[in-house]
């Protein structure tokens, strides 16, 4: 192997299918031998997210994140550095988990779990999904995995991208499509454009008893617009702004939302899946092939 | 219309696209020249069925139930009368409740939501549906919807019925099937032969961390014996035995228990499709024609 031929990435994933890979634990920086040798660094994932260490290996040249959302990570690429992101290890348990936190807040699951601690049976008609109208904003992987989940329970389910093509409708149609919308998903990446997308203006147009999914990125919603809009809407949130929230946050004592802490991506699929794809994208890099999953090129 | 050409139906699905309707409210059994007319006659619902009252009218030839299990009104039937049950009114909202309920459980939905009284964020790490090996026990139109509700997120679904046939295992496929499954769904309906089958015996069988989860009904399962297989395994029951349970009784405090109030066909959906079949049975009575759903002919 040349010089720069290896691997720097989490424990967390430990092990991958390759040769010649350091493993790194949270904030244990590798020795400046082994730094001198690395061409192919994973960052932390969720907890410890480490972009600032690319500045700190002299002969990188290919960042591959664990994450699908790379907002935290492109600022810190040096130039002539590829940096490729996680799609594919993440979409369905996402999507898992908005139609399971779906299912949950119509059937009454949460105030079930809730009640079981006082011990109390409290049959309520809950609401199906037979008939509902979806609005699922973000047309990439993870969107397109939702509404595909979504489906075989007899919604209609309408796909919003930037881009109107087939099967996607565009952002100019979401005045007409939030307020028909029994629940509105948001799958967006965090971008300039998505950065407290869902405000007050955005929040007007749903219809009483609409619910808001955010599995995104907490900034893509304003949280204090939300808070004046909750209980004449409700929400699923797994993501908030802020991250995590303070445990005095009045968004906590709201009986219109269920807050899940940042799980979507995260299941016993997660460390496979990773470890595949990492293997897999060495593998590419060693090889000369082109990778996948890139989001900027050298 | 004939003397006893009339519908005597509960409020609760009121109003049904039929002539010569009386609906009763829970405990009010009409007067005796309106008992004397009704002909088909549709009990009550969960909280207040009286099957009793079929022996009350005199010229009854249709019993049509709003529930698709019939155990609680087959010894009621008068010698002649025709006793239907509601098959496709609850399928999906019960499949639904099933998915939404083992997502909660595997993602910790069920502790998100009791951990926002104290407001508190805690990630852990879920399980995902991706390669899941589940067993649905009853191969009627809950369990097939069930199966159908799971196959998208990528699991392995088997059906078990009591006979084999295509798609569907026999029971005497279980002692292989249990030990390696990571879900298994009751779906049954309530007879001699299901009544306790899950007892020790079956719940041994099932491997450490399995999940049960209980959508038939509560005196499936010896609740005695489950209290000593929780820990190993877990459970999501939305029927219990005793129903509904006591506020006392030691499963509310499990942490390996997910309960929901007997919710599983009960949704918006049901006052809808319940009034399409009601209607629809109505027409072919009236005209002569064979009705649906039966599971005693006259």
């Amino acid at each position: 192997m040349s010089k720069a031929n290896h691997v720097l990435a989490p424990q967390l994933i430990a092990p991958i299918a390759a040769e010649g890979v350091t493993y790194h634990a949270p904030g244990e920086f590798p020795d400046a031998a082994t730094a001198e040798s690395i061409g192919f660094f994973v960052p932390g994932y969720i907890e410890h997210p480490n972009p600032d260490w690319m500045s700190s290996l002299p002969h990188l040249q290919v960042v591959q994140l664990l994450t699908i959302g790379y907002d935290y990570a492109i600022d810190h690429v040096p130039p002539g550095v590829t940096l490729c992101n996680a799609a594919g290890v993440h979409e369905q348990s996402t999507a898992e988990l908005t139609v399971g936190a779906v299912i949950a807040r119509w059937r009454g699951i949460d105030r079930a779990a809730r009640e079981m601690i006082t011990g109390t049976w409290n049959h309520q008609r809950g609401r199906s999904l037979q008939e509902a109208r979806i609005v699922v904003i973000g047309a990439g992987g993870v969107g397109r995995r939702i509404a595909d989940s979504f489906a075989p329970f007899g919604c209609t389910v309408t796909l919003v991208g930037r881009t109107p093509r087939s099967g996607v409708s565009g952002t100019e149609e979401l005045p007409s499509l939030l307020p028909r919308a029994d629940v509105v998903v948001l799958a967006v990446p965090l971008t300039e454009e998505t950065l407290g997308m869902v405000n007050d203006a955005f929040l007007s147009q749903l219809a009483d008893g609409a619910l808001l999914v955010n599995v995104a990125r907490g900034s893509v919603v304003v949280t204090s617009d939300l808070l004046q809009h909750l209980g004449r809407i409700e929400a699923v949130l797994d993501v908030t702004d802020p991250e995590p929230l303070p445990s005095d946050h009045p968004l906590w004592n709201s009986p219109h939302v269920l807050i899940t802490p940042h799980v979507g991506g995260d299941t016993d699929a997660f460390p496979r899946l990773a470890r595949q794809l990492v293997a897999q994208q060495i593998d590419r890099w060693r090889s000369g092939q082109p990778l996948s999953n890139v989001i900027v090129a050298a």
